[in-house]
């Protein structure tokens, strides 16, 4: 329904690389959104100052044991269920800050999406630690074919400012948890609406 | 998956009615339920104990207005999606304490069901105050043969002990909010995930 400038129905995908169930979302919504012939705009933020906003100084799923009890055999189902691996991490959340930084200062190169799934699977498949500049070194140098250029920029003024644009921008548009698709003014919360968020851009 | 004692597979369903979400599950899962071959069985409980437990003394769609003003833009979506009538209640949470205790009370009757769904209508398509024993009375009175002693039989001490033993066991079950769907030692939480629930209890 939305038409982006170029004429094109889009989908906001906003994530953060520490959140549990962006990590399905983010390993098929480029491939979901392609077959529903819907643009895909990739948007890094973090949650922390979202949820600081709310009061918690820690994941809900940390903060409420039954919540989080459930999320992880939750996550452990949908994983299994679409074929993706999966390793509950011995760190929770992982400071997702640096990656972002990556993926914001990535976002107009073509390695950018390929990255973003890469982190993911280090932290929710193989529990590593995507806080590391090494780590997101090794996963860059997976990926794209300039990493240590990348992860310089990564650390400009620039995209530090950048982010905590995405951030503001976040927080203005009412986005209260990740992963989060928007679609026109549109807001779709919570890995199991993807699939609706493509529906309502593709709609007539 | 999991076969009753008379050897059906079964679906438990806990619900609150003032809880928003559990209204379209509500309205659905029988004939959901029906079609998939799984038996049902309605749990109402009280989520104040549950969420009092998490430290909140509201419902956190008040407590946290940027997750409120979303859950009430994508009730209005699903309803619409569900052909449900929706409007939405001029006071929220309301109480739901005397028609959990005429539901509980009702549990073996073959009018429950209907008044489950008068209950949820009432609250969320015509917004009358659901805690009023009048209105419960004028809801009694379209699906019940005898409404009086029904509503008379929700306040025994019996009814009481027994919608707070239904509380301590969603408790001890981890259920953290409504609706909650049980398969076996399986939850799901939240309407969305009502026909994963069925497809799990549905299973060979």
């Amino acid at each position: 329904m939305p038409l982006s400038s170029s004429g094109a129905r889009t989908i906001q995908f906003w994530f953060e690389f520490g959140s549990t169930y962006s990590y399905p979302a983010a390993m098929r919504i480029e491939r979901a959104a392609g077959k529903a012939g819907v643009a895909l705009l990739w948007k890094p933020f973090l949650l922390g100052p979202i949820f600081r906003g709310q009061g918690w100084s820690d994941s809900p799923f940390n903060l409420y044991p039954a919540k989080g009890r459930y999320m992880w055999r939750d996550l452990e189902r949908i994983c299994e269920r679409e074929g993706l691996a999966f390793r509950r991490p011995t760190q929770f959340p992982r400071n997702g800050l640096l990656a972002a930084r990556v993926a914001v200062a990535g976002l107009a190169e073509s390695w950018c999406p390929a990255f973003i799934r890469e982190v993911y699977r280090a932290n929710f498949a193989e529990d590593r630690d995507i806080a590391d500049p090494q780590v997101l070194a090794d996963l860059l140098g997976r990926v794209c074919p300039a990493p240590r250029p990348a992860l310089e920029r990564a650390s400009s003024e620039k995209v530090k400012q950048r982010l905590r644009a995405h951030g503001d921008e976040a927080a203005a548009l009412g986005i209260f948890g990740a992963p989060s698709f928007l679609v026109g003014p549109e807001l779709f919360w919570g890995n199991d609406r993807l699939e609706e968020a493509l529906a309502w851009a593709a709609a007539p």
